[in-house]
């Protein structure tokens, strides 16, 4: 399930969150926690649970931090290559737990270019593979970076964490997204990147081969329909669509909507009266 | 014709091309000099030029932060309405000089976002429409002010100078060009912008309009294919391309390349031979 607006909601817990997810562990359900937001890694993620006062451990959490460099395993990514990472600290911790090298992230978000007659900006031949994912901190000197190693390092991947068009950074008002920064790097490369986050299937997949379960034995609850919902059903689960986040029941009973989730409810812990309803 | 890679090269004049121009010039050609560039203003362009010793009046020169006060100035955009902008001075001065209220550009370029809980950013709702140019001081603060304005101002535009992958920053490199920021802000809006520099036509019909000639007597001058070339295509005029800018040999020739100009040479002066050969 998605954690941002299924179970917390920028900072604040969303009601009845806690007794939902002990009735499901009761009733041996499986929960895995999959979240676009790659800002923090599995281990930050777990820390925020805990704050929260939810007992989750890691290897519930399945951030698209933890997806960029499960993904790079995945491919067998050479250990003697580089990544250039445009995104913020959870990234660079997943790498460094893969043993991957890499460079950039928070530590360049205070460079600045001087644009004198002549002037060259030197990058890292040995970047194979360009991670970007939502970045407070962008700026045009990680913009130039990540471009010159996609176009100029023969066969450099460009991997997005996610193109989510706006993220819920605080519970006051909808931020830009991934999407953004993504968007950047495509605008001045000119390619498309591979996404690891919702809703491409990479994770569904990884999911049901770590756990020996089939797809359509996962149910995605989620708060949006063009990333949760979709992802569910590009992966071939069932879907869940809870109105406690991003989506309205306007939005999706649209008629401009063309995404319809197997079952939609007001919030999760919705769960609890159909417990009820089945005693 | 194009500026960058046809007159110059980063800071770099060109070999050849006073004299080129004074010919052209005796022989009664009016000359338009066009740049997707929109960092500076048409008078901030007059003094380069004259600083390379060409003497080139302020109505030959037609650059894209021109072309989006221009393009407001089409429509009738509102005087009582905002533009907000994301890009550098040259934009600022054209819009100053078309008699719009700005707010934007370069004094956004240190702001910060701290994200504390239940922390919102306010937009002006009186912004009516978003100019996005390349800006070497792109940050977060202003993808979230621009895409609040085009999300939540109802009716707000969202205007490209243009959407160049990479631009002539220097003589040294090429750079990330204006299709990064157009591309992170179409990301977070998942709205295509509506653009007024290269290859779109605005231009070329601005032109036709104000000397009173058909389009198909316009000779479009440029060294890319897919903004110049394109460009005059688009605008049914004649098209040569000169290879001393961004296009090789190699790649106009390649069989990936679909976009053929009407002539091609190595660089602009050659039309001096040309004239020889016909006397």
């Amino acid at each position: 399930m998605e954690i941002n607006g299924v179970i917390w909601k920028g900072d604040k817990l969303i009601e009845g969150v806690p007794e939902t997810l002990d009735m499901l562990r009761s009733k041996g359900k499986r929960l895995v926690f999959v979240t676009n937001n790659s800002t923090k890694s599995r281990k930050q993620y777990g820390k925020k649970f805990e704050t929260l006062g939810l007992n989750v451990s890691e290897e519930e959490i399945f951030a698209s931090s933890f997806a960029a460099a499960a993904y790079l395993k995945s491919i067998d990514f050479p250990k003697d290559k580089k990544v250039y990472v445009i995104g913020e600290d959870g990234i660079l911790k997943e790498l460094e737990l893969a043993g991957y090298q890499y460079l950039g992230g928070p530590e360049d978000g205070g460079k600045k270019i001087e644009l004198k007659p002549g002037f060259l900006m030197e990058h890292d031949e040995d970047v194979g593979a360009v991670v970007v994912g939502f970045d407070r901190h962008f700026n045009y000197y990680k913009i130039q970076y990540g471009t010159l190693c996609i176009r100029e390092n023969p066969g450099c991947l460009f991997i997005a964490t996610n193109r989510d068009a706006v993220t819920h950074l605080t519970d006051a008002q909808e931020w830009a997204g991934g999407g953004s920064m993504v968007g950047a790097i495509s605008g001045s490369t000119q390619r498309e990147p591979l996404v690891v986050g919702k809703p491409s299937t990479f994770m569904m997949d990884y999911l049901a081969n770590k756990f020996g379960i089939s797809k359509s034995q996962i149910c995605m609850v989620g708060d949006r329909l063009d990333t949760d919902i979709l992802f569910g059903q590009n992966g071939g689960c069932k879907t869940l669509l809870v109105l406690s986040g991003v989506t309205t029941l306007a939005m999706l009973q649209s008629p401009n909507n063309s995404i319809q989730p197997d079952f939609y409810t007001n919030k999760i812990s919705d769960f609890l009266s159909l417990k009820a309803a089945a005693v």
